[in-house]
């Protein structure tokens, strides 16, 4: 994507949060898994930080150094014509500006930014210390020019923060202070239950973004709750590399890769021709 | 894997070539794709170049340039305890030298080296001159104090070279000449046919390698045939991937998401425990 045009691509995304359907993200970690979901027709490509970092040699949770996050969004970003949004995990301990300066360079306009802190163990952030993260993002996008399209992640039920009872509470609040510090939509991974993601729907003024996982409602149900945005998160990561363990154990097992003669395999030419 | 010992990873590595078993090998194009190799008991581990290629974003035949392969092959050798060897298509271009220290230092023991040449045109080099970097190659080797594992590739059937009932005959003259030039096993991909392989087992005196692709012959009976070592190549990749194009088209044609259904998929947690 020209780096010029970043304002427009940015304003693009933005506009697919509030289009009559639901914004479906089937997340790319490397540049051939991005081709292929914009080969698929999807308007826009969403990164996952898990399936990058697995791809380049890191567990989840910000041990990958932000350079070669930041290197692997770059490639996406400069293989594909459709507006990225990177996952960039808790910010990764820069400033704001310098964080949306290196994003933006990266060609991405759109962020993942969550409440989860990466130390010796998870935790949540303060609430009003992440809003006040998002509010910094916001400004430091506003003065480069363009509109990032801020995705803020509110991790109450992903890492189980406090009594069950207040979980659903406590993402409302977190949703709405991030709203008013200038998130554009608002992630609450972790939910299934579909009371709770339409209490989520109603109660947070902003689109949200849920996390399409084992146990989620369908997409199509999830678009009748009326969420804005559904993800799959590293669920593609896995769910692609499910199939080379599985014929790994079966080549060892066996001694046959029935992987190799799945009639709908990708062929080589057809992997060429999607990165010329 | 400790740089102090690429001789005794070299060794273990052309003995796997030599011993009652066939040696397979599950092609890896990144980090994650090699744990789960590793973790599935594989002895070794080789990569894809078709693979490191498309996940960085450049079709297959040395478009990628040859420090991001390196860096590739780097990441891998570092997050594995088992040898690795590396695509390194036909060397890059790159004086023999310089190419088996930049190999070593990045951590392999054995290397794939093509006759196939990359111009305007896919074309097969000149069976000597070929020869001649195998030659190199393996001087460059012992220079540096290591048995490079050399696996030379005669591509006559790969890409169609001369008249169909001359390619044994000229697969056979190149293998020979490859491996009285030091390599330590041939590599005749696009075989299928049992007749074939079985001539070719017998006339070249070295380890074949045969790509196990859709139509091979099982690996069991690959190994039956005599075959020394069978390579997933690109397939591994591709069939990992076509899960993920699966999936993107099932999203927008469904709504629905079953491959993150997969009762067997990979979990969040045991991606990063293979990291740590």
């Amino acid at each position: 994507m020209a780096s010029s045009n970043l304002a427009g691509e940015a304003e693009t995304l933005l506009g697919l949060h509030h289009g009559d359907d639901i914004l479906v993200l089937v997340n790319a970690w490397d540049v051939i898994s991005a081709r292929l979901v914009e080969e698929a027709g999807f308007p826009a490509v969403a990164t996952t930080s898990a399936g990058v970092a697995a791809s380049l040699g890191y567990p989840d949770g910000e041990r990958i150094p932000v350079e070669e996050m930041l290197a692997a969004v770059k490639r996406i970003s400069e293989a594909i014509s459709v507006p990225v949004t990177a996952d960039m995990e808790s910010g990764y301990g820069l400033p704001a500006d310098q964080l949306v300066e290196r994003l933006l360079d990266a060609g991405a306009v759109g962020m993942n930014i969550e409440d989860s802190r990466h130390g010796e163990q998870e935790s949540l952030a303060e609430a009003e210390a992440h809003g006040q993260l998002v509010a910094e993002i916001r400004a430091a996008a506003e003065a480069a020019g363009v509109h990032l399209v801020i995705n803020a992640r509110a991790d109450v039920f992903l890492l189980a923060d406090g009594p069950p009872e207040g979980r659903l509470d406590e993402a409302i609040r977190r949703g709405r202070l991030y709203r008013q510090a200038g998130a554009d939509s608002v992630f609450v991974p972790a939910v299934e239950d579909e009371g709770v993601i339409t209490a989520l729907v109603q109660a947070i003024d902003a689109p949200l973004n849920v996390l399409v996982r084992a146990g989620s409602p369908p997409i199509h149900r999830l678009a009748e709750l009326g969420v804005a945005r559904a993800s799959l998160g590293g669920g593609t990561t896995r769910a692609a590399y499910t199939v080379l363990k599985r014929l790994a154990n079966e080549i060892r097992d066996e001694a046959t890769a029935s992987a190799i003669n799945d009639p709908e395999i990708i062929s080589h030419d057809a992997v060429n021709r999607l990165l010329e």
